[in-house]
């Protein structure tokens, strides 16, 4: 009987400390964040159906992505979720609503970053992958690439079963009006949202309102991920690319410090390479995501004259969203499970 | 004849500090570093000849450079001058000695930086611009944008006046013969020299060999500036973009740290975003630019299983060249006017 009781205690001992070591895996701090672009947003006078269209997206984008968090899923998948329902949405500047160039077509930028590996998948100037966000991802998994462009990540994109829409899908009438309005000037506008369609008459002025996707995400296991997903800016000429597919400027994550989705006048961005500097003040300056964040969006970019914000997370479920513009759509669900969705 | 000395001397006064602030203006310290590439040079056993080929065309390009910062040019039109001399070269992988893609054709990625501004211009997939770095320095100078590419790219060149050659000019027999042996295979060769044509058969090995072409540079007024050039992967699909245009990652200056160019394999400097991550230890960890340089090298890139060198120059004109690959292309003209050239 002596022996049994042994074997009994070795088996429990053993399985306990199995069952340990993975809820040793888990972290219990979850949370998400998100934006949809930033810029002179009261200048749009959202009307209350206009401000409700927009909110009720962001939240359902949250949503997606923290149902998969919840569930003990990737904080990359929680990315690529929450940013597929926005790239799916007209309202904002990535995907279906993508802005038109100067040709009257869309190109679409998008990066996704797993802080735990570093991997990084991103496209740029893409016309027909319905989910930019869903083409960086299948990089991220399975190309030895991270940056692909143009024909060639369509290509890719075919190649590996992704989604291919005609290129009419992206061009809606509110976008042609918009770019209507401008494509005999010089002018860039850096808004996903202009002056007609959806919303009432704004504001036009070049640097004003600026477009754009994100994600930041940290899942059960501890992994931070952020993806950035983009349109860029309307009338914009010779296949331009901003800084969201750009890993360090538009889009970036480390475990070690912070993952960061930016919004704003991504050539500003790419000048600061903005995401980058925010991790590296929390690494090598020892700031708080905090901190760092503020330091570099409301200190550094306006010194060199830049708009515009991040969404950013850290290892322990901690969340900013600075941006030092009238509005940045954004919202979160915090390691609390409390969901906020604002604009101003 | 007391009014006469006073407005002598009052005069003298004026002139001596005029010159004194022209003097202080121009910075004693000037210097210059370029590289052509790094990788396991000893397997391509190079010839004597060959080996002096490569040397007197370093050699050439940094002298080209030299010339101006002497001149009291400045640094962006000393790295530009440099890496032209390269890029028309068909000894490297940039501009007229690009390797080929799986198409057969070249697509080229460039990018510049200026350290006092943190201005930038870039090009990334272009296939006729003669020289990609100077369609990046055009951009920098006259664009509202910093990276353009593919067609939008030769677009923006043709319009501002920039050479644009037939694709042939790019296409040499010892390319051909090159991409010829791996074709068919799903492999990238990293180098921009390969077993045929001007050098002997050496390791084919992925992620052995790289080809790069860059310049960073201090000039006579304090500031820095870097370029890199590049032809990418030998067989590369998808229109893929490598770390050279990207700000941060094989690119980088700023006048309060260093100014850096990598080469490599850009993945795995994307990554990491090299560039940026050498500058942030100097900026905020206050390491000097060998600990920041070797750090980044030697370690952190080595333990994702990175390889490749950069170059790099703070703004005291020290100058450093890691690299963990058995050779690197390189060569100096130090603060005291030391010519360096060496492969291994």
């Amino acid at each position: 009987m002596k022996i049994f009781f042994w074997l009994f205690f070795l088996l429990s001992f053993c399985l306990s400390n199995h069952v340990m070591a993975q809820s040793k895996n888990l972290n219990q701090s979850f949370a998400i964040a998100v934006h949809g672009g930033a810029g002179s947003l009261k200048t749009m006078n959202l009307s209350p159906e206009q401000e409700k269209a927009y909110k009720d997206t962001l939240a359902l984008a949250l949503q997606a992505g923290y149902n998969i968090l919840k569930n003990g899923g990737t904080s990359v998948d929680a990315v690529q979720a929450t940013i597929n329902v926005l790239e799916n949405s007209p309202l904002f500047n990535a995907g279906r609503g993508s802005v038109l160039t100067h040709k009257g077509t869309v190109e679409m930028d998008a990066a996704i970053m797993d802080g735990n590996t570093l991997k990084a998948g991103a496209v740029a100037g893409v016309r027909t992958i319905k989910n930019p966000i869903s083409a960086a991802r299948k990089i991220l998994d399975s190309s030895k690439f991270i940056l692909l462009s143009g024909k060639g990540a369509e290509e890719f994109a075919t190649k590996h079963g992704l989604e291919i829409v005609d290129t009419s899908y992206f061009v809606t009438e509110f976008r042609k009006k918009q770019l209507e309005k401008i494509i005999n000037s010089d002018t860039v506008v850096l808004d996903h949202t202009d002056t007609t369609g959806m919303i009432l008459p704004g504001d036009n002025k070049e640097g004003d309102k600026f477009g754009t996707v994100g994600c930041v995400a940290l899942d059960q296991f501890g992994n931070l991920a952020a993806g950035t997903s983009t349109g860029g800016l309307v009338n914009k000429k010779f296949n331009r690319i901003g800084d969201s597919p750009l890993i360090g400027c538009g889009t970036y994550a480390n475990n070690k410090s912070c993952a960061i989705s930016c919004t704003g006048k991504g050539e500003d961005f790419i000048r600061l390479v903005v995401a980058h500097d925010i991790s590296s003040l929390m690494l090598y300056k020892h700031k708080s995501l905090k901190q760092a964040s503020k330091k570099v969006i409301m200190e550094k970019l306006v010194e060199i004259g830049g708009r515009g914000g991040c969404i950013c997370i850290d290892k322990k479920g901690n969340i900013e969203m600075p941006f030092n513009t009238e509005g940045m759509f954004r919202g979160s669900i915090d390691k609390k499970g409390k969901v906020e969705v604002m604009i101003y």
